[in-house]
């Protein structure tokens, strides 16, 4: 049986994308900077609910990077309200005629971006995604339905009460921007087959939830985020560019899905580069699991596992393995990336065209950090999250990505011979 | 546990990719030629599986729509052949730069076109979709893996025989064309979770097919093909030209998923348009089912139900509807609609404007016929099938929606700040 709340929110939320498809890009921004003034109107109101989430959290003695995550403050609903303003700058990509021709019999063709309809975001305890797939949902004419995690509850229903109401009040239509309450399991997993009302589902979050949803559902999914990304260090790399890029790509911020977590590096320049860069990264803090030809380099290394080559980190934790030649670090990249980011660091022209053309992944990078990928870093001015699957979209998601199209055909009477 | 021929089949098609990924157009339009000509020297074997085939299929007493799809005659592998010859005078997407812009700190970025890797194919008793897919997959550098309907057995074993050797004497891997010879279920029901070697999984068929992929893979799927489509003739529309475009829609070729299924009338011109159109179509052998407003203009029409305004007759049949304004046409759309083609006849520039803003369709047309809606019609030069989903490929996909992108980006060292 399908959950009552579901089936009416999903009526809902389809009817409500209908009239949102044809919204002008004004009506969306006034709503949007409308949502950014509730939120910080309503801020006292925001940071008690989330007060409760944050005591239950701390009852059930969940860590605190969690605790980090799902906390509120006055500055971060700043942040969230700024988050929409920037969307408004951005150019609404519904509408937009990418191109125009003549097919059969002079027939004229347009391929017209269009919202996608109704969108499921699932995603864990962190209340500005709230805010920021509704904003992203909004700008694309999308209806969007949240399901966040449990542990965020409070400061979600808050939240969604307050831009949703502050939506409409500017003529969006209601069921717009609506978040699933009952916190069961089983209701996630009916969203995941809601095919009759949701167009498509975007999990955000660690690779478990992604898993669940790509497993689970009929809806078509886009998955995003998980980063295995590799550095590989050439025979042919300048050296000192190699330590710099190494460095950026797993300390920056190392907790995100485009930091390195593994470096490879071409046994030619191993001998020089190890133990410099080994030193640095440790004086960062960095934990290093190496090969054995690593560890003979660097003996502070520990030993590294095959499971090491396959984590994601998200943490200062770095594979190192010595490497025969390009083709082997090719080949190390296609057995354990994720297809995220991978960055050679090299001055041969002839590897850098074979590492861009032979690596499979979302952004392949020469002789600069994975930390680029991303939807601000590539002047896209928002981000929905980073895709690692193949169709539909690939690497950092804008506003266009939340799109698709139509043809639209205007003829004089033609019909097919 | 996996069944040994997918595991084989699919690690063979992954490694095959790599390859493949790479190869020049040169190679894979050679390939293309050896593959055409393969297919004409062997026509006699061809025929004589084919005939093993037909045997079974009338032992069985398959119907004879099914038999005449089955059926391989010489002038069918000539087309065949034909087809493949076509494909290498089309552009070759792979490789492609289709935009390059400056990120962040001035790094340059290239969405590149590349091959989506594995393709899986599921298809009923059609040999000629072999073919076809297989040089579609072959010209847009993908490895493809093909799941016939088990009465096209022996046709298509000796078809898959015979173009992937051709293919390999053209220095195309091994591996980049199989078909799945086991013909159980329970080995397609495989095939749609084999996610680790499929990027993508394509059906072609029937709504039945399509459904049981939609519900049972884990596997990215496009959904191809289900056309419930409508033409509506409105209050201010030419008649001698909707007259044309309904009979165009109806009666060119019925059995085809982008013709028209639903005839919808405005009440002001149904008394000029229903007895008229309604004469001729009927004399072209169309059976009428029709509203009560549409029987008191037209007696010899049936009665409709509501199943005929949600069926894909796919036949002669056409349900009538008398409606009061172009509001209800657009309601009556969204409800039975499977968002593949739709069409308004008017002279009216508000209400075709309203119509295509309006419709959710992959393809909506003013004053043509629905028939249009072909990748060959379109000038894409080839058809894979058309989508009636929103996500990656919306409408006929050619030989671009077989292919991703990824991002090229070349730096001299940039790190993040």
């Amino acid at each position: 049986m399908l959950c009552e709340e579901l089936k009416i929110k999903g009526q809902l939320a389809k009817e409500a994308s209908i009239l949102l498809s044809t919204l002008s890009t004004e009506t969306k921004n006034q709503a949007l900077a409308a949502m950014a003034e509730a939120l910080e109107r309503h801020e006292e109101e925001i940071l008690a609910a989330n007060q409760k989430d944050i005591d239950r959290a701390k009852e059930k003695g969940i860590g605190n990077a969690m605790l980090d995550r799902l906390l509120l403050t006055p500055s971060r609903i700043k942040e969230m309200a700024h988050g929409l303003r920037a969307l408004i700058a951005l150019p609404d990509p519904v509408g937009e005629i990418e191109a125009v021709w003549k097919g059969a019999q002079a027939i004229e063709i347009g391929r017209m971006r269009v919202p996608l309809g109704v969108i499921g975001i699932i995603y864990e305890a962190r209340p500005n995604v709230t805010v920021d797939a509704a904003g992203l949902c909004l700008k694309t004419g999308n209806a969007v339905i949240l399901r966040g995690g449990s542990e965020a509850l409070h400061s979600n229903i808050t939240i969604t009460r307050v831009i949703s109401q502050a939506a409409e009040s500017a003529w969006i239509p209601r069921g717009s921007i609506q978040l699933i309450e009952n916190p069961d399991r089983e209701v996630a997993v009916q969203l995941m087959k809601l095919n009759e009302y949701l167009d498509v589902l975007i999990p955000r979050g660690g690779a478990g939830l992604i898993q669940t949803v790509v497993q689970n559902s009929t809806v078509p999914v886009i998955e995003t985020g998980i980063g295995n990304c590799h550095v590989y260090v050439d025979s042919e790399a300048d050296l000192a560019m190699a330590e710099e890029i190494i460095i950026n790509a797993k300390c920056q911020r190392p907790a995100v899905c485009n930091a390195a977590e593994t470096l490879l590096v071409h046994e030619k320049v191993a001998a020089d580069f190890i133990p410099k860069a080994g030193k640095r990264l440790r004086q960062l803090g960095v934990e290093i699991r190496g090969c054995n030809r690593t560890r003979a380099l660097f003996p502070e290394a520990k030993a590294v596992t095959e499971e090491d080559y396959a984590a994601e980190f998200l943490d200062l934790i770095l594979a190192v393995k010595v490497v025969d030649s390009l083709d082997e670090a090719l080949q190390h990249i296609r057995t354990f990336g994720t297809k995220h980011s991978e960055a050679i660091v090299t001055e041969s022209y002839r590897n850098s065209r074979r590492f861009l053309k032979e690596v499979d992944a979302a952004a392949v990078y020469v002789n600069a950090s994975t930390r680029f990928t991303d939807g601000f870093q590539f002047g896209f001015g928002a981000e929905i999250g980073i895709s690692t699957q193949k169709l539909h979209a690939r690497g950092p998601m804008g506003l266009k990505e939340l799109t698709t199209i139509k043809y639209v055909i205007q003829g004089d009477g033609q019909v097919r011979k």
